[in-house]
């Protein structure tokens, strides 16, 4: 059994935060933990706007705190995003993500991120393979 | 891009919603999602005690709300539970889940749950190919 704490790793594990233009994830479970997919809980700040598209990974967020908005690039579709909504990035869907206050998302990644990955230009993850 | 909302869910689709003595679970993804592990949203009645071992599941938990603890039954070990603390049954660990206070808890499982499993006495979920 893996017991891990959110607010210990804030205070003591920089090791297993990520931050990037706006936002910060907090890595809990990553490919090493061996459960087939990874688990992070990623903060992203108010007034911010991201745009990603993770082609080689399926991704679930849920939104536990905050307010903000996800527009589906291939359909121009925007859903309001509050505490309980949860997305699921099924097709590898091209979004952008809009902050409108402080969001609190709990994100799942199949297959689990290493924790070496960064954000390409394309708003992707590189697949384990292509380095 | 699949959109789901908790709260919309509680009010309006039964057909997600699970209960057992004392828990409730909101299936916000199924294996029929595609995504290659399910999400949940389960809710720990204040006061109960539960008792699982997913045999053939991994399942990661993480601590929303509320206060408790948890028993590795192998060990005997109990960590604490409360907002921001996650534990992950990486060794299908057979476990005790105390609720102090309501628990509410984002959990993981893969492989995915399809719906239909129920809870056996031994407090495993069958694999999908047991029935």
């Amino acid at each position: 059994m893996i017991v891990r704490d959110f607010n210990e790793i804030l205070k003591n594990d920089q090791s297993r935060m990520v931050s990037d233009a706006k936002w910060t994830s907090v890595r809990m479970l990553l490919a090493s933990d061996g459960m087939g997919f990874s688990f992070h809980i990623t903060t992203l700040e108010a007034g911010s706007e991201h745009t990603f598209e993770y082609k080689n990974h399926f991704e679930n967020v849920y939104c536990m705190k905050g307010k903000g908005s996800i527009t589906d690039l291939a359909t121009g579709e925007t859903h309001q995003i509050t505490p309980g909504v949860m997305y699921a990035l099924n097709n590898h869907d091209r979004h952008t993500l809009r902050a409108e206050e402080e969001l609190v998302m709990a994100c799942v990644f199949n297959p689990p991120v290493t924790g070496t990955e960064v954000h390409r230009e394309d708003g992707s993850y590189a697949a384990a393979d292509e380095g």
